[in-house]
């Protein structure tokens, strides 16, 4: 029998970042459409990113080149977790009596749980480079702040987080950990900012949204030359460092002796999916696996990808980014409360859309009450309790399972299990309660 | 530079467990005292633990054998998640300025998020394999109770759990996790039992003891011949299972190309710290390492092995059980209501508490704030948030580390990080707000 986890030895950690840009150029001859000033409304210069972002970061988001080297320092700290294992869901296959083969890639083993670190350690990276001294950011889940703030510990910097104020309240936890390594933690909308005191004005009770809580960084980062703002997904260069996901679950799946047919990731800025899925993609843009099929999950509630639209909008609620060609359910969308916080955003990544626009890739939305039907699941088989997130990609694998087995096909279906829920555990608990609707 | 991470195929996880009472008779010459029956005062026969544990688990806790083979489920189960990896922690060492080399095994990356899973599988699939249909137990800061709620899932057993009320009402999130697993959970004391309603009706806010939980746990398994119960620590059987542990750290820090000069680990009923050091400790009791020291951590405020007697008494309050010979505070001992609710027992392995007596291993106690602070310094270098128990441990290492940096001298240090502890932030606030004493 085939081994149960597929695990790299450290010498197989990826050495660079793969740009998927590079193979839509390359192979399709076009681009996702680029960023736009809003005042001009002509495409933005690299120097007018330079208020918000250090230049390497610049340099990697505007980047046509095939492939980033990953600087030793960062790849140093990637060795304390990684590669993470790739899983077959052997009791999972088993319990759904299906012909396909389930693997997951268990980025759950990361130091905080998730695959958000990843990009965190290289933004924090770069950014000491250049001399930052403070980075803001927004959460929303508080998976997105946590990484943050443990990457800005690790080069000393201060981070200072505005978090989704539903998911302050909901999930106190979060915020303990991101303490533990000394960040600063508001809840958004906050009277930290005018932005936030605005809002608050007009509504005490608003539960804020990621849009917003960006809104809020982004105002701290404005008003000093050393504080630089940083984003948890959405952008070119957050999906090209998660591609080093992708990447050693390619490696793995050799090593299993199988490719995938299906690839299902959730999506909330889209950077977890697509850097999971990137380094397969690049095969079927490249015309090698025509055949392969990407999946992109993301709540009802929030349905930029399956009944947004395709345009130019601002990637926060206060428009002080760069209009992003993306799909979305427009800037001042608040999503409902659901206990899925890193999927509260009206956007998706202009890669990402492009992709899905373009039938690259396709997508699927699903409710709370099925996400966590799925995760109990795959928690009562394969032992692990996801993120509600990624309780979303399981949902579809499961779906995509049972597909398999009414067709009587064997399937490879592989799916990024981006993160653990121990510290999302009230939504199980409103779903074992029926208190879900 | 040597690997950060040392991971070791699947073919390398352990195909047995190791038993330390063979090596204890062949170079000592001599064993632990047996538990003895408290009516008679005389040493118990098998038979008369099979009201409380199958047959195949008996023969565990009596064996002499050097070592016992893993049935194949249950290394199938295994899989999941071992071997599981073993860090070198060069940023703690770095930040300590330390020539010591400081290693730690990871089981925080189980299926569970500590050790507790190994036994639990174990004994999970023996009372399976002998038609028990449930299974109770006590629980105390949860994970254990978590770990068996999963086990019993895993083989279709009803898991009906006792929790430490003070844990009870200060992790709900536990009870959620045993429930997303389908146990039933109940705080202890409980009106489940006569003994919880003898002291409730003396007590209403009894906040309860793993001694009083076990009590209750024992008293429901007696009651129906189908109902089985299950420990988590302190017995022989236990030990052995989590062997598992230090045979593949012991694989590990060869491949690492060193021995350790010191092994340290949390004690709580002495099984993480126990199966971790014992396939070690068998090279010392065999004469071939005779300098390798081994230091068992606890609690100031539940020092059984530091100022407790070493004598014979009850493993629970009530009195039900067996008579250990063991390190104990006293079997109606209730312990403050500290955070590591894992490491609040008035007693130790009867095995441990031998090695400890027989100067082959050592014991140290830290206060509360000691191990927080020591818990946030390997967090912020290491990205890892440990379990208040296994922060025991930590202290213990970084003390060490300093000592060899005082001395000028290269010391191996190996620890057990036991587990996470993102369900046990509480401490952490309080910790971080000064409110610890």
């Amino acid at each position: 029998m085939k081994n149960t986890q597929i695990l790299l030895p450290e010498r197989d950690l990826p050495t660079h970042y793969v740009n998927i840009n590079y193979y839509l150029k390359k192979y399709l001859g076009k681009l996702p459409d680029p960023p736009i000033h809003p005042a001009t409304m002509k495409p933005i210069k690299p120097e007018e990113l330079e208020v918000f972002f250090p230049k390497a970061i610049i340099k990697q988001e505007i980047s046509l080149e095939e492939k980033i080297e990953i600087p030793d320092e960062v790849r140093e700290i990637y060795k304390m977790y990684r590669p993470t294992p790739l899983i077959r869901a052997k009791r999972l296959e088993k319990y759904l009596d299906t012909p396909a083969h389930i693997y997951f890639k268990y980025e759950g083993a990361t130091i905080t749980g998730n695959h958000k670190i990843n990009t965190a350690i290289a933004q924090a990276y770069y950014n000491k480079q250049e001399g930052v001294k403070r980075l803001t950011t927004e959460t929303g889940a508080g998976q997105w702040g946590t990484a943050l703030s443990v990457a800005g510990k690790f080069f000393g910097l201060k981070v200072i987080v505005f978090m989704v104020r539903v998911s302050y309240d909901q999930k106190p936890y979060r915020k303990i950990i991101m303490q533990i390594f000394n960040a600063e933690v508001n809840p958004s909308p906050s009277t930290k900012t005018d932005f936030g005191q605005k809002l608050l004005k007009q509504n005490p009770d608003n539960p804020g949204s990621l849009g917003i809580a960006i809104s809020e960084a982004l105002e701290i980062s404005l008003k000093d030359k050393n504080t630089k703002y940083s984003l948890g997904s959405v952008l070119n260069h957050v999906l090209l460092h998660q591609t080093i996901v992708g990447q050693e679950a390619k490696k793995q799946m050799e090593l299993a002796g199988e490719y995938p047919d299906i690839l299902i990731g959730c999506v909330g800025g889209g950077s977890n999916y697509s850097g999971f899925a990137i380094p397969f993609l690049i095969d079927k843009i490249a015309g090698l696996k025509p055949k392969l099929r990407s999946i992109g999950v993301e709540p009802k509630s929030c349905p930029k990808m399956t009944k947004g639209d395709y345009r130019y909008d601002f990637g926060d609620t206060a428009g002080k980014t760069p209009l992003l060609k993306m799909e979305t359910l427009g800037h001042d969308f608040i999503p409902p409360k659901i206990h899925a916080g890193g999927l509260r955003y009206h956007g998706n990544a202009p890669i990402l859309s492009f992709l899905n626009r373009s039938g690259i890739t396709e997508a699927k939305a699903y409710d709370q009450n099925s996400i966590f039907q799925a995760a109990s699941i795959f928690a009562q088989t394969e032992g692990l309790v996801s993120a509600p997130e990624t309780a979303h990609a399981i949902k579809a694998a499961i779906d995509e399972a049972i597909k398999a087995k009414k067709e009587g096909k064997k399937k490879i279906i592989l799916f990024n299990m981006s993160g653990l829920g121990y510290l999302d555990l009230k939504g199980y608990d409103d779903f074992l309660q029926g208190r879900l609707i």
